[in-house]
């Protein structure tokens, strides 16, 4: 099993996990993260590249890799994801390439399952 | 084995090596750290859950494991732990969700112990 | 005008502004920002003080003086002040102490308004 | 003389006073800071976006500030920033917050100087 | 007066209004604070260094006005400054650069009061 | 395997990857990272304990035990390391402990392999 898909399966676990345990204050922002991401004045694909950007900065394996996952589902190909990390580099410093590295091989991954 | 037992295992042998190899400024802090958190003005249970959420906010799951540890043993309700969190996860946002997935599991293993 | 009473009046002119232009995203995200702080299985007081280590260790003097507003509010003492913000430290590092520094003249202030 | 318009004049006098002091690594860095945002597979005005989120989230008033201005200038639309901080809001949380205001002020003056 | 002066007079009072204030474990700490900085296998010149690139990366101006303040009083050169600061920039990314330039600016204060 | 030995491995193979799916502003930012750490007016030695630093108070795994590799190579000794971490320590605060404890094991590795 690639990093990616073990990934994907530990996190459907834990968020279920998760919403069985949350109150209503966490439901309600579990929701609204979904919301934000919608397509709006600014299509889906657009926001799921800030969110990597924002992930990759704050420096979040697991939030990087859940938006490679949707980047991927919606079409972004592999030039646009290096340009948007590149963004990050320059923003966040040298800090942010163990997590880069680390996003380029999960998009490998990602790329090798289609 | 479950994730927080192991976590305390590999915590008790590291913390070991540390003071092996500690200076007197290094043993100085790792002496303020522990004491800061004794009953006080406020009850070393309330103690616990703000070194929780502090570090739910910065995001160091070995931090939050150490507090959800003390917090436990001291008494506090999963409901409380909850709430402490969703406070967490309003101020650090979304980026807190997988260290608050994590948490929740490992709550629930120490829940098992009991 | 005392730094906290300026700080007051920007921050409601500012909120007012944002709220005038806010999209429905925004403003459910400050509509739960409102509620996490209230009474629940934590009272309020202490969901306040959890606000404000959050807000030292991630070093935001506006969220700083909001909680401490609050605090004040809600009659925490000065003594339970400084505790919270004794862990904020400790969990935060030195980096922290110009905005406690900061913060112990904005509830200084505060006293002297009562 | 507004908020943004102060920024851009300061910001300019001291960015002459680095560039004088900086030596070949501090140059190379700012000059491939620039060619980041230039288009390519990602449009610039794209990329604009990803490094206001980015510094958003990294909680920077001067970075946010320069975003801003080149996304004004490139045409981004008030609903698209708004859209683009509503994603900086999630993932960030609550502490991004004041950082939002002053960015929504800042928004506005730009759209006054028009 | 010039703006490290003012923050010199600034911190002045407000570190004395802290100690003031402050507990027992906030005594201790900010007497560790200092400690740690004194000459020991690393000469205090050095630990001056790596506490302004911390500073730096973790961007809190106070901070690094601060170790500025002690690294001139210490003969740091120019020259030494601004490659402390490159290994800061490369290392916390752009996101650093406007407290570079306050920085730069603050030295040149420093160089001016000789 | 140590785990040092085995981070040596795990970065050499992610680091080719991402060379090889590096765009030229991604590339010019890793060989400005090279560049920054040479002798100048600074020596390199103290350059990577600057790098060190850094990485520890923003909590980079990878990138701590990157420098420490480093610092080993060029003669740094034990005894500079530990007081290296004091300042790391006393800046970031309490949060930074559990990357101590692991960079001390790394630092035991790497003696241990001359």
């Amino acid at each position: 099993m690639s990093g990616i898909e073990h990934f994907k399966e530990e996190r459907e676990k834990l968020a279920e996990l998760m919403m069985s345990k949350a109150d209503t204050g966490m439901k309600r922002f579990l929701n609204l993260d979904t919301k934000v991401y919608e397509d709006g004045a600014l299509p889906a694909k657009q926001k799921e590249m800030l969110g990597l950007v924002a992930s990759l900065v704050l420096r979040c394996d697991d939030c990087i890799n859940y938006h490679l996952v949707q980047c991927h589902r919606m079409g972004v190909t592999e030039a646009e994801i290096i340009e948007a990390m590149d963004v990050g580099l320059i923003v966040g410093g040298s800090i942010t390439i163990p997590h880069i590295r680390r996003a380029i091989r999960a998009w490998q991954e990602l790329e090798a399952e289609r």
